[in-house]
């Protein structure tokens, strides 16, 4: 069993309303103004970090993922529950707690509850984190809304962790812009919150642009058009990677940007600086073009694990 | 740095109102009716449960440890966010899966949303369970509520699930229902609600009853007294065990019981089922006696992990 197989699997269980049939982000407790928004990520050593990662990285990112997820429910968060393993490295483990504490604080959200284990020697780190957050007044946009004729836009610069991450694996030198793209996303909570009211259906990035934009075109039933030119990169990305073809695949593919995609009536003015990059139609599937026209689709779109509430 | 040292430190990280400091079997949400109780545990092979135990008692005992401190809180669960790992062995992680959502229909609950992880070959199973529920009208009683004079209440019979354990780990025969009280413990829900408006302090017996009681009497600033002989014994642990001290004491300081235990006026009116062990004093510390007199502590009075919120 696969975590796709899983998830179709826990879909036939006694789903809450709130759950939106385990296809969305979060979850969504009452619909009127100050909605609860509930998530729950775990990330473990080797599949969600790297055992070289520092615990001050593991932490922030544990905190920011689930952040970024009530992010793109245009939710403020309220606190989270921390799972936390002890892993017989007590250094490394009060340094994580400790990271934990002061990204909190950095990111305006407290610690609720939650519950250690100490885990048999060797076996592999892992957390577990619930964030939960309040919705704005317009509610919280799932990514099934999408209609026929919106705009796809998306926040910031695309392809920088997964560029930083490169670098990491490979024990290059390059951008320290790269790396902490990496280690340290910032959940877009204030432009979130922003955009919510605006938009027909919102989802982060983060296993990767093109699989993510496919969900959301699948989840409302469309056809999604990407102009693969118009994917933002940063000065960065370019000066490391290029800005061809082979390029923009890789940043459109990598994941872990943790940017806002959403889908809107197409409009000059928005709160928060974003880019148009694509269009939904009437129909099903993904296609991608540039300057130079069709783009067959690569193999791999993203991450192809079974995504997360 | 242990698990107690853990939670010393998470105590000095930006505390939430509703965290209780850390020191309540979960967290309180708002304070009026309606109130959110949200609670976390994991669980982890060859810590909370045993290689060879069935998925189907894995997936019940998640759940149901949980949903035990939502009972706690006389609160009635609204639904939970599941983290799963997948372990490699499809039948068996099917197994848990589909067992997850019969105990959820069985206990009136629902699944919000949750995680999935493809652990690293070898790694031991694990899991994070996030449950949420709703207090009743008379708010949520914290453990730290107790009042000099207040008798200590017990639901139920305390000592099964301990000795269903050591049935399992020495391979013996012994009564189902010692077995049972282990591997399927029912969170006692409706009990809760039940006797929430009526205690001055609640928490679920997890760790053992002399542990618990004595956490319960130093949250709340006093002494407790217990009788040995009054705890509430079941037929099947006294003809497997005996009642005499050593056997009481064994039950005691076993744990996994998920009965029910509250501070209270004394009354002999009561909703449900309850058994009167002991009473709170001015002062602190746990004192033991029984019909021989002063029964000294044990050495070990439950599991001493750092405790879950």
């Amino acid at each position: 069993m696969n975590e796709a197989d899983l998830l179709a699997r826990l879909r036939s269980l006694p789903l809450h309303e709130a759950a939106r049939g385990l296809a969305d982000d979060a979850a969504v407790l009452g619909s009127a103004e100050g909605a609860l928004v509930l998530t729950h990520d775990m990330i473990a050593e080797g599949v969600h970090f790297l055992s070289a990662d520092p615990p001050e990285s593991v932490a922030w990112k544990l905190l920011a993922v689930n952040l970024s997820d009530l992010a793109a429910k245009g939710a403020s968060p309220i606190g989270v529950l921390v799972g936390q393993a002890l892993s017989g490295d007590a250094a490394w483990d009060a340094a994580f707690t400790d990271e934990l504490g002061r990204a909190l604080a950095q990111l305006d959200c407290t610690l609720l509850g939650g519950d250690t284990v100490t885990l048999p020697g060797g076996a592999p780190r892992m957390f577990g984190l619930t964030a939960i957050g309040r919705a704005g007044p317009a509610g919280a946009p799932s990514r099934a809304g999408a209609r026929s004729g919106d705009a796809l836009y998306v926040t910031g610069t695309i392809g920088d962790a997964g560029a930083g991450l490169e670098l990491l694996r490979e024990g290059r030198d390059g951008p320290p812009r790269l790396i902490a793209a990496y280690r340290r996303p910032m959940p877009l909570i204030a432009d979130g919150r922003a955009l919510a009211p605006l938009v027909t259906a919102m989802m982060d990035v983060s296993d990767g642009l093109l699989i993510d934009a496919g969900r959301m075109a699948a989840a409302s039933g469309l056809a999604i058009g990407i102009d693969l030119d118009r994917i933002p990169l940063s000065h960065d990305f370019v000066a490391h990677a290029g800005d061809d073809r082979p390029a923009r695949l890789s940043a459109a593919t990598a994941g872990d940007d943790y940017q806002l995609l959403f889908a809107a009536p197409e409009d000059e003015e928005w709160p928060v600086p974003v880019t148009r990059i694509g269009r939904f139609h009437d129909g099903a599937g993904l296609m991608l073009e540039d300057r130079m026209g069709h783009v067959p689709l690569p193999e791999r779109l993203g991450w192809e694990h079974a995504g997360a509430t």
